[in-house]
């Protein structure tokens, strides 16, 4: 059993923002509604939304595997939508529509526990996002939703997306501190694991309803990671916050 | 006479902060008497001040003129505290004391309106630092100060120091905003003009003792410039905040 790690040796929370932070389920669905009610559009939207999310890490793939050049999310996030879009039938959706629909991502919900418990841990940490979400997208998140970060990190201001090295290492080296004062909050297993092996202190919070109440993923920790958490308030209170 | 600028146009507002935001000259000498009285050393910590940023910009020109790779403040800042230092004939003083004193920079106070100011218009606006301090620096100034901004920009994450063109275009980019929706806050003549020839929207707010109370410089706007401010909290008035 390894030694607890003390707050007192961390400086930056650094967070995974879809799934960890917003709801992007039942948020993309929920814009999908209103998409279907306005275009007179009768779907599954739940299902649209797993269906826009099960494209996300293939259109990633190609910038990460160097296939694509650079390309921010909110890019590969329209040409999914187009793609999904097709997928189901639905045409005669002009660009404007799409653009919109596009910015669903900008408006996710985040959990119940997010805004309190990001409240308690600004105090003593700085707060930052490390997603793969761009810029813009993580900025509009933040002003929709009230989310305090004290800066906007990632993939964007990287130009490498998670899980490449250089998104955890460019994040920590912008901060001005060494890996081992960050710690990565995310929902996921994988995304943890690849920040610890650069160095970061790991933070695991349950999110066991992100893929619905079916989910067979990322139900519990896979890995010795530094905090366990059962929410958003509960990793603030093991940091002493 | 040009037409008013409509506020409703207006998406980001983006700050220069030494000056403008942050009193450089007072902050540093404050720092500097500390670090005299615990060395023993007794100086002119005013002139001090003057002598570090005095040599900001030339070593920035090493940047901007391509003579050197892209390197942070922080690195030239501790640079040009030796140089200082020496031309002091100030010795004896070991690296960690030296880095102590080079983070006087991430200690710096704001000005007596701006976080007031600064509350008010975050409520309306998008508010991010354009700053050629690196993204530490001002992580820690705004976490010493409650400084509350939405998102850290600027040099380092453009990769380009103030005035290149691309330190203004990476911002607004980053945003995903067109350069019309940002206005630049500066107490500067030359950030301002230079922030205007890309598309920005440009607001001048006046900080007539930046340089001390015989401050000859940047005392009014020189050029046609959107907003002219006495401060943070008549510039949120003027933008309907």
């Amino acid at each position: 059993v390894s030694q607890p790690t003390d707050p007192g040796t961390i400086k930056a929370l650094t967070f995974d923002v879809f799934g960890t932070v917003v709801d992007w389920r039942n948020g993309i669905a929920e814009d999908g509604r209103a998409f279907g009610a306005g275009h007179g559009i009768e779907a599954d939207w739940v299902a649209f939304a797993d269906a826009w999310r099960a494209r996300y890490q293939p259109a990633m793939a190609e910038v990460r595997e160097g296939r694509r050049p650079w390309t921010i999310l909110d890019v590969l996030h329209r040409e999914n939508l187009d793609a999904v879009l097709a997928a189901m039938n639905i045409d005669g959706i002009d660009e404007a529509a799409r653009d919109d629909l596009n910015r669903a991502w900008h408006r996710l919900p985040p959990w119940p526990d997010v805004v309190a418990g990001l409240t308690r841990m600004k105090r003593r940490f700085i707060l930052g996002t490390l997603s793969n979400g761009n810029v813009a997208l993580m900025v509009n998140l933040a002003k929709n939703s009230g989310l305090p970060w004290d800066v906007i990190l990632g993939a964007e201001v990287a130009g490498h997306y998670k899980p490449d090295p250089e998104s955890y290492r460019a994040t920590a080296r912008l901060l001005g501190l060494p890996p081992e004062a960050c710690v990565l909050v995310a929902a996921h297993n994988s995304d943890l694991l690849a920040a610890s092996r650069e160095g970061f202190r790991t933070a695991f919070v349950k999110r066991p309803t992100e893929h619905g109440p079916a989910q067979t993923t990322d139900l519990a920790p896979n890995h010795d990671f530094d905090f366990v958490a059962e929410d958003f308030l509960d990793l603030a209170k093991q940091l002493g916050c």
